[in-house]
């Protein structure tokens, strides 16, 4: 079982996405555990106040240190392997791919900290924080949803989630291309057909289909995933021919 | 006011994130509209079936183009004007960044899809969505916490939400560098110290200060990001110390 805590001033904001879907399913089934913590918990003054104004000035608020050094300590006293993986989400940190995400679902135990108002203090980043996390260049108010999304891609990759057979569907994703187009039925819907070759029934032609069709997809909208990936001669071949507009 | 509608078959993944914050504000200011529109109503069967299995064979089930289709297109008669785009979240997508963020901020509406399962009937992409997003190279199970992630950038943006400055604060990073380090009080904290220039209270040091460390964070973290950025003689020595290891 994968056991995280998630350090938030909102926890009520993870009710909806644990309650449905994949989350819901991790948790009931006992793969997963989420422990919410309200850091606000942890402010030693009367109005539980966990921003301050930043020294040197400047716009907007930031957590204080006090609250989060605590609440990392508390929540690492209960864990029972010490909980030494403290996840921050920050538009500063190692973009998540589905490398880390899997590194993330192997782990036992961690925990992510979610910021709000302009930041945190520094020294939350030096000395508490063990990984920082960007889900990309744009800017969220919280880490809320940016450790929901992480919750979300580590759970389906947790033993027993998923079925094996959409666990087996992840590794072409992970090998590189992105996915070819798929059809279900009607085999023609105002006026748009299914692509023969889909419904021919031969099963070397449609896996030499979406193959073809994944290189074209990746070679078209995301040219850079075809860096690391291993092109046959044939994979070149077809490159070759859309590259002269064929 | 910007009128946004989220096709999805799990609205209620959505209530503890409208309910909350940000999002929160903005709906309650009246800048935003969000309706949550479940496309399961618009299944034609006794089973309101959404799903079907993949022409070809292969692991799981796609998303029928019928229901979504049909759901898009009562949305639009809904609309003021007509919704022309439709999003969707997909790992195959143009990856979000904050100037796409900042154009979705400006337009009156636009409505967004949700995908679950191994995803959708390629009519859907070809003939229904006007731009495939992607939160980036990790997969989640389904569109609905990348739609939020979406949102929440969103209605920061939107006039009004967040105070001035704190969206003068957002410029810094649209400018392309990381944020600088910042501190709150204790000015020491558990032995830790803030640096003496921001307490010194002269500001064109603090500037500097905060203009030197954003960029040295950008460059140790995020070269990719100074491509793009009107490096000054200075910032260019500075690089230069530290590629000596300076």
């Amino acid at each position: 079982m994968l056991r995280v805590a998630v350090l938030t001033l909102f926890p009520e904001m993870f009710t909806g996405v644990l309650g449905a879907s994949i989350l819901k399913r991790a948790l009931e089934q006992g793969q997963l555990a989420v422990e919410l913590v309200n850091f606000r918990d942890f402010a030693t003054d009367r109005h539980r106040t966990v921003d301050d104004y930043p020294f040197g000035g400047g716009a907007g608020m930031l957590l204080k240190p006090g609250p989060l050094f605590d609440a990392v300590e508390a929540v690492r006293s209960r864990m029972p392997g010490g909980c030494p993986r403290v996840l921050l989400m920050s538009p500063q940190g190692r973009v998540l791919t589905q490398g880390l995400v899997q590194e993330l679902a192997r782990e036992r135990e961690w925990m992510v900290l979610c910021g709000h108002y302009e930041g945190f203090d520094e020294r939350v980043r030096e000395h508490l924080v063990t990984d920082e996390i960007s889900l990309g260049d744009f800017v969220l108010t919280g880490g809320e949803i940016a450790a929901m999304a992480l919750l979300d891609a580590v759970a389906r990759l947790l033993p027993g989630v998923l079925g094996n057979q959409a666990s087996a569907h992840d590794e072409s994703f992970s090998a590189g291309l992105l996915e070819y187009p798929q059809y279900t039925r009607p085999a023609v819907f105002r006026d748009w057909a299914v692509p023969p070759t889909l419904l021919s029934g031969h099963h070397q032609k449609i896996a030499e289909w979406r193959h073809v069709h994944a290189l074209y997809r990746t070679w078209a909208r995301r040219p850079d995933l075809l860096r690391g990936y291993p092109l046959t001669d044939a994979d070149r071949r077809w490159i070759a021919r859309w590259e002269q507009g064929d």
